[in-house]
């Protein structure tokens, strides 16, 4: 392998002193344009290259965006929501040279805990904060800690971090109401877990949607958004002795297990039991019946907040984006009820 | 925000020099063990911490692994495979505290110019080489950068760099040998894109073990591994003159999509069709009938990726780690063929 060029070969083919060449590649004053331009053309043709780790010492940089979740391992594997949010924001990092510094762990004090090394060691330049909770600790931390952040979702009242909102509840809105439309009366909820703000915000969008229209909005089930819990909600609902006819999933695991278990007991799909999902992720289309579900593109959602922390890095501030709201994309799994 | 204490903090309140300071805390010669001792003792009192960037610098080390992912979005975010593969990673990682560097590229060519910032950026210490491909180019060049690099599989006869291997094939031929137990004649498989090493292995596992049972080993679909293409291909094979009985996909949201299709043409499942996954992904035990697939655990995969390439990037060799074969998980997707 080559040596690789250092500062000195630099100095040299340019016949100035390492200092120049450094205030020169730095972009400090105290250089003429002429000298600076000629330093910069011999670097460029030495092949000479700053490490990141020099180039952030002099630039303050990190050239990268942080992301840490706090999920267990399982439920990140089988939910299809991160890594669509993470393709589209390497989609806009790829574009600008920057990378993506990941980082999962079991627990959200495990998650604080790398927020504070990643500003000690000066590792990224801003944070994604997903997974809004009630009471959240964080946007104070990294406030004290001077890391840039922007929210998936808004915080109520408080807006010190810029946010991309996504009206996710107009997506379990939609669905409510397709239901009531059909004929639906007993309609039940299999939520995400209560600590998680947009877990909350759906389920407040499923009781508002059912008060509206005089229906008990009692039939919520709590889970973790995995589709074992999933599952188990949706035995549980249907061995009510006065079970729903139409169930709202938080996600499209859970309402692809809720299909798997409605099978199983011999219902037919989708004239004894209609079902939807939420984020309509790919396999949406192929199960069967095929899913209705409420489409949240992730995946802009990604390149969106990549395009904001990257602008709040660069600029100390960014505007709040607000998404088109989650539609309703209707298949073959949702039907008026036998009567 | 309170300031962070400096260098020059730590070299007055032990009042010693700032370049002692230093070589104390860069562990470099020339310093006795006493006051290297009582210098760091002072440093941590304060809550002096080098950045990062000083500390790479110092140390030539980024306390980073990277990996790079030459996918469509839309796969990625289908495919449980890597968001389970890197839980595992930073399972391993998040005890070390390194995190990992992740960039998703479109295409191969922009993969190798990922490699190249890395290595120039000194952005990470080593990175994880997935998909092999035949007369893959990366090796070489990973070794022209001097990237430190673990493999996923095993390249045919070289072996620069160390691989973690997990059988995969050995699940195809355990799907397969199920089949035939069953009494299937007629089995298809519908592949991955034959560009990647381990499609071509399982499509090799496939036919080899049809031909030692004396059957046609000649239904093979190659698709990209989405859903869309598994059902596609379903249905072209079902609408063969002479339809299989059986079908071996190559991952589970195609396996799904089949059994989508199947059930759509009013196929009994599994009497009129058997199918089989790959990956056993959360969703194979809740869909219905619940999937049959070949279990390859890939987050344990990544985590012992993980700790050879750590180990790799510490001692400069380390040994290829064989994981357990991919075995065979049998649900309700595989029965008896109708005579």
């Amino acid at each position: 392998m080559e040596r690789k060029p250092t500062i000195l070969d630099v100095a040299r083919a340019a016949g100035v002193s390492k200092g120049l060449v450094s205030f020169a590649l730095n972009d400090r004053p105290g250089v003429s344009s002429e000298t600076r331009a000629r330093i910069l053309g011999v670097a460029d043709d030495l092949g000479y290259r700053r490490s990141i780790a020099a180039r952030s010492l002099s630039t303050r940089t990190s050239f990268a965006l942080g992301l840490v979740i706090a999920r267990d391992a399982r439920v990140l594997a089988a939910d299809p929501f991160f890594p669509a949010f993470i393709s589209g924001v390497e989609q806009v990092l790829a574009e600008q040279g920057r990378v993506l510094v990941l980082s999962v762990v079991a627990e959200p004090a495990a998650e604080e805990s790398v927020y504070r090394t990643f500003a000690a060691d000066q590792r990224v330049d801003g944070v994604f904060l997903t997974d809004l909770r009630e009471r959240d600790s964080r946007p104070a931390l990294l406030a004290e800690l001077g890391l840039p952040a922007v929210t998936l979702g808004r915080f109520e009242g408080s807006g010190a971090n810029p946010a991309v909102v996504l009206d996710d509840a107009n997506g379990i809105r939609a669905a409510v109401e397709h239901l009531i439309e059909l004929g639906h009366e007993r309609i039940a909820h299999v939520a995400g877990p209560r600590g998680l703000l947009h877990a909350v915000r759906r389920e407040g969008a499923f009781r508002g949607a059912l008060e509206r229209a005089g229906l008990d909005p009692s039939l919520v089930v709590e889970t973790d958004f995995s589709a074992q819990q999933g599952a188990a909600a949706t035995t549980g609902l249907l061995d009510l002795a006065e079970p729903p006819t139409a169930i709202v999933y938080a996600n499209d695991p859970m309402a692809i297990a809720g299909l798997g278990i409605a099978h199983q007991r011999g219902l037919r799909l989708p004239d004894d039991l209609s079902v939807t999902g939420f984020d309509d992720s790919e396999i949406a289309d192929y199960v069967y019946p095929s899913l209705t579900s409420a489409r949240t593109r992730p995946d802009q959602w990604g390149a969106e907040a990549a395009r904001t922390l990257l602008a709040l890095v660069a600029d100390g501030t960014a505007p709040d984006v607000d998404l088109a709201p989650a539609g309703l994309v209707i298949r073959n799994s949702t039907a008026s009820p036998r009567s």
